[in-house]
């Protein structure tokens, strides 16, 4: 039996669903993103420019491009004191391979380790949106919101820091850049209402989380930004341990560990129902 | 135009590869694992001899099931010493979902914590391949190989137990249940010789790397029994760390970091080229 | 100049967090889980008391066990339909490491994915407490919310099974085992309100979430109960795939890709600002 | 007891395990990368400089950084051919979050897919150490032995691209930067063997491993590398994923899955022993 195309057609598109995507086309010999043949875009284009190219689909100016490099640069590194890092550097001692020890590093930014940036760049994208005429009450009310509930304010405050000394750096290029605005003004009143208040100042995911916000980031995407900042220094960091630590280290010694679970038991007891 | 049907199918064959599985068959409500329909295997088929299913095909005799059953609880938990329960509860206290959190765990299985089990395994199907009749002479090589590069002999000595509890029980066990073969005895024989030489002795890697080598599991399978048998406990360990420890905490402080590096400098130098 | 022990020991307590667990104590040659010896609980426990040991701190009686066990080898394999398999055979085709293709497997365990048991657990949880009285009342309560937000019901239909053969199955045990309760009772309504209204039956997260919530589960632990139920799959996969297939094989062509972004640009285009 | 300082610090440095590094000094209100305060180099160095100085410890001249940055832009992308974006939208599909996304994705970073560039610079650095005055010897050499083990040679020949579009361009920019030296010359000379007698051309990795030599990078930082350069890609792709497929898609249908285990069986079989 002989059946039409279309017919064939309709069929392989119900039953193969297909890959989709608007990043790049792959042809033999011609590879294209977003529009631009890579080979015109290799030696062209800078890393922040290429970054912003696929995350939102076109080539910043200068100016963005500029300030992308300086928020990218900024989240560079903390030392050991990170579990992302920690977390790298004991997988590293534990022998797994550096892919495996980088993925462990990021695994660890979850919410509480890399979720502030995202959730300052929300809070301050949702302020602006309900009022972009009185930053002043915005900010008062994202301050009050928070102490009522006893929780920090996102982008404020720092656990080894009292004064992070990125944010003033950041905050001061975005205004030579052209890249400060009314997200930017909210954080900057957000905090001069905290230092007042608490002594409390704005740290590098306030700073960054309010510049990346002007510049047109959607707040989805913080963790994504901060993760292509970090991963540098998380493969130094795997690269350093594999290379000057010995292996399987103790990093933990036994008498570190409180035990407070049950006391030691004769006999095995299983319940009875 | 018209095309025929075989002509089309051919052509697909060709342009979408498959997935070949011989491990499970699912239609619409049908569900058949190596053979068995799962309606029927629910109830009927302990865990231990569900994973033997799995992994070798067939169904374990019962005193194999028994035997897997206990290797499996050997694994069960070391507490917070092992990186992989350190990573885990890392991840957790970052803020990241108990699944990310369990495989940052795995992760950290790396060659110098989860692959003694393996190299032990390889060891000693390796020593029985060489020769079956003289175990002493095999056991004897192994040693002084490892001794001359100055290498731990993977499945002896603990780095916090002299004696570690589970090896003797577990090797009584498999005599119990039949278990034990020909590369027990060989990992009997390295023990006895190296407790005379060095006062070490078999560890639960070399416990249970003998065992499964005398049951039939190839070296390559090793470290997914660990695996198996140590979830749960990271599972538990994700699950105390969330409910009740405070989140992000400071595990490491910043007085215990010590900076090695180049001295702080005074300006930016770029290398001249 | 000296200084007293106990004035170094506060020092010391002040600058070293420690771990805290309540899971295992360990010291040299005695490892004591949830305060029984390790050495008496090889051979003596099951897995999945093992399991309940582990995540709720007792042993449970027998019928809990067989119960427990039932639900674990209920998740053993979907075939190579599930994303999970999916990625960790993508990894092992990638050349990946066992451990790290078994993390990869479990890292698309995401709330589409393997979300569904938590949050039939939840639904049925949270049910039950709002009124033990009236099941009839809060099951329509619970079908109506949904269908008013055109969600679907947790634990309730199946994108390959019009009817999961495994549910029945583990309703049936339940029964047998005494571990069917109020939440089964919940789940059993909302089956037979939805079967007449839409011809859709429960399926294996809802007959699971159901009876682990009978047995005193807190609706938090299902993905990692499914997690434990799974691995030996995930495991027998990654070892099929090492074994069978020819590595990075092409399992997608590049014909499946539909590319549908910018078309290709003549230059690059900077933007002005 | 009063004991004296010293005898509790050495007690201290036995039991405390410390973390070292030499990347970054953590003080209150100063991080020193590298010797550079971190409020100096943000504004100050390009995304390259930066990654240069985490992983040599130094900053690279303008040319050796443009060439960095010309080879991590020549990473950027190849849609959803390779494994490693396959697995992080599955995971994405999966309703994973995005840092376990992106873990994911990098995960499948194994030897088969991102292995190419590290075995590519290995043969160049351990060919170029056995003899830099006879290329041509060297470049046969490492073909020979390649083709009697019937092994591909690592950096030549790409499964899509008869000629991969980004060699010959990042080669073109290697001598423009000066950053082409003896590593260089080695691919090339294989490059012109191969293309005679198999029609076989350089790829990515061979351009870039080869540069990377010539640049004084360890072949064992080349997947690190890779990985740097490939990362906002991964990002997009989750992204694109999350925004505009729906959730849980079905990425393969039932029929693309071939069963070859065993047929059904009509009843449980446990082995006898």
């Amino acid at each position: 039996m002989a059946i039409g195309r279309e017919t064939i057609e309709n069929m392989l598109k119900l039953s193969n669903p297909k890959w989709k995507t608007s990043v790049t086309r792959v042809e033999p010999n011609r590879i294209i993103t977003r529009g631009y043949p890579q080979e015109d875009i290799i030696g062209n284009l800078s890393f922040p420019e290429m970054v912003y190219l696929l995350i939102k689909g076109e080539i910043p100016s200068k100016n963005e491009s500029n300030m992308l490099e300086a928020i990218l640069i900024s989240f560079c590194d903390h030392s050991v004191t990170p579990p992302s890092t920690q977390a790298a550097r004991l997988m590293a001692s534990a022998g797994s391979p550096m892919h495996a020890c980088v993925s462990g590093g990021l695994l660890a930014f979850g919410k509480n380790h890399a979720g502030a940036i995202e959730r300052a760049m929300k809070t301050f994208q949702e302020g602006i949106k309900r009022s972009k005429d009185n930053i002043e009450t915005v900010a008062l009310e994202i301050i009050n919101k928070s102490l009522e509930k006893g929780n920090k304010i996102p982008g404020f405050g720092h656990r080894y820091h009292t004064e992070d000394p990125r944010a003033p750096k950041l905050i001061e290029l975005a205004k030579k850049c052209g890249c400060s605005g009314i997200h930017t003004e909210l954080a900057l009143t957000i905090q001069s209402i905290l230092l007042e208040k608490k002594g409390i100042r704005m740290n590098i995911d306030g700073a960054n989380g309010a510049i990346l916000s002007d510049m047109g980031f959607d707040w989805s995407i913080g963790t994504g930004v901060f993760m292509i900042g970090r991963l540098p220094a998380i493969i130094a960091h795997v690269h350093e341990e594999k290379t000057r630590e010995e292996p399987f280290r103790k990093l933990f010694d036994i008498e570190e560990i409180y035990y407070d679970g049950v006391d030691e038991k004769k006999s095995i007891d299983k319940k009875e129902k």
